[in-house]
């Protein structure tokens, strides 16, 4: 019943030889699109709260790691013409925010629901990101 | 262990009284995630193909889709302050692209998968926004 | 010594007959620009003011119109594949949100200098995009 | 008569103390817009040429790109709650970006005028980006 993403069967149709494991970059995918929804949802009730004063630093990370999300997971949705260093260098900025803005939301998850469960989703987003590096490798 | 957004829950933690009714929300964007993304990895294997010069009217709407959905999943996953006639605004550019952008779609489903996966995904959609805009009611 | 955008002369080298008057696209494009970064820097000021509780409409509004205005300027950057439906509604969400914006932005621009910028350049952005409105004409 | 950004003036009127500079800010925000601009608009031009199937690669990293440029830009332009490391990883991916769809813009400039005016404006961006990534400084 419920909605879900098609990530890794519309992964699978593309015509070319795929670069990375398909599994792989559609769990990031995944986990930057959920991060993304849930960043952006847990900034704009951030801004509700009566204490949003205290939640100056966790709106700001919440803004840049959905912004970060969304534009790590339409690289990773392309498989056209595939460039291991732009693709490391996106997913590797993604991974930092994601860790960082997990953290601030932790911080806040005792008083905050939403701060809770959006740090779980950028907790997931890291070890998706973090996995997606690994499989790209080093730099040459 | 499939991936799942937490779009309903987060929507729910928000400190103010809801405007729509959050299952209807969270369900279109839901449908926009997965459109953003679906659209997204469509152009890029539409790109991919021998065919690719019959595809250019395919990637070019699938191209404004996936914009289009982003834009309009960060709107609805907004709760603080409120403003209907902005929101509807958004929901029916949405709802005419990705209506406009299933037909094409469809017209490639019998050749190319991805087209197959993204027109249905599309039509998910352009429903989800249709019912979203019924909620919100007509200009005052 | 400004940097400027490139917007009028990089629509005129697309190999296809323009739709639209190609100033009118590259000018809307460009206030579009300006309000997608203006609208972004205003709720980040917004956020530190010591008033922050009393901006958190503005914070809201200017959020909704930075990704409107960013998604308005890619389709009006496109020419491939023209559809005066969907350019027009996308358009239209941004001249209404843009306008609303401006009008927010405007009730504190004694007390705050972002907000007195970013009033004007909202206005400038709902101007063009009403000329963009106009140049497309009504539904058939 | 040319619309301009503000984005100096904005980032001026911020009530915290700058961490870095703003004009040089303001330039990578200015660099960054005109790039997210020219990227989308080359790619749709790329795919309107009679040789599109030989303009995969430009198209793939114009796109890649112009997503790149849009969120660096709207990180560059929050001040509120800095983090170094967050800001120098998401500049140095889009540094690492606009070189590489420069260097590829610049092998189609002599056919296609849209590449040629792309391709500077990428170089521009990559310069901007540099700049700042020596601002922010190494990693602790």
């Amino acid at each position: 019943m419920a909605t879900a993403t098609v990530s890794k069967e519309i992964l699978e149709t593309h015509p070319a030889p795929a670069q990375l494991e398909r599994d792989l970059l559609a769990r990031c995918i995944d986990d930057c699109l959920a991060c993304l929804q849930a960043c952006t949802a847990c900034a704009d009730a951030d801004l509700a709260e009566p204490d949003v004063a205290e939640m100056r630093r966790c709106m700001r990370l919440c803004l840049d790691c959905a912004d970060s999300c969304d534009v790590t997971l339409r690289q990773l949705s392309r498989q056209t013409e595939y460039v291991a260093e732009t693709l490391r260098a996106q997913v590797a900025a993604c991974w930092e925010l994601s860790a960082i803005c997990a953290r601030e939301c932790e911080r806040h998850a005792e008083h905050h629901e939403h701060c809770r469960i959006c740090g779980e989703v950028c907790r997931r987003c890291e070890q998706s990101c973090s996995a997606v590096l690994d499989a790209i490798g080093e730099p040459a």
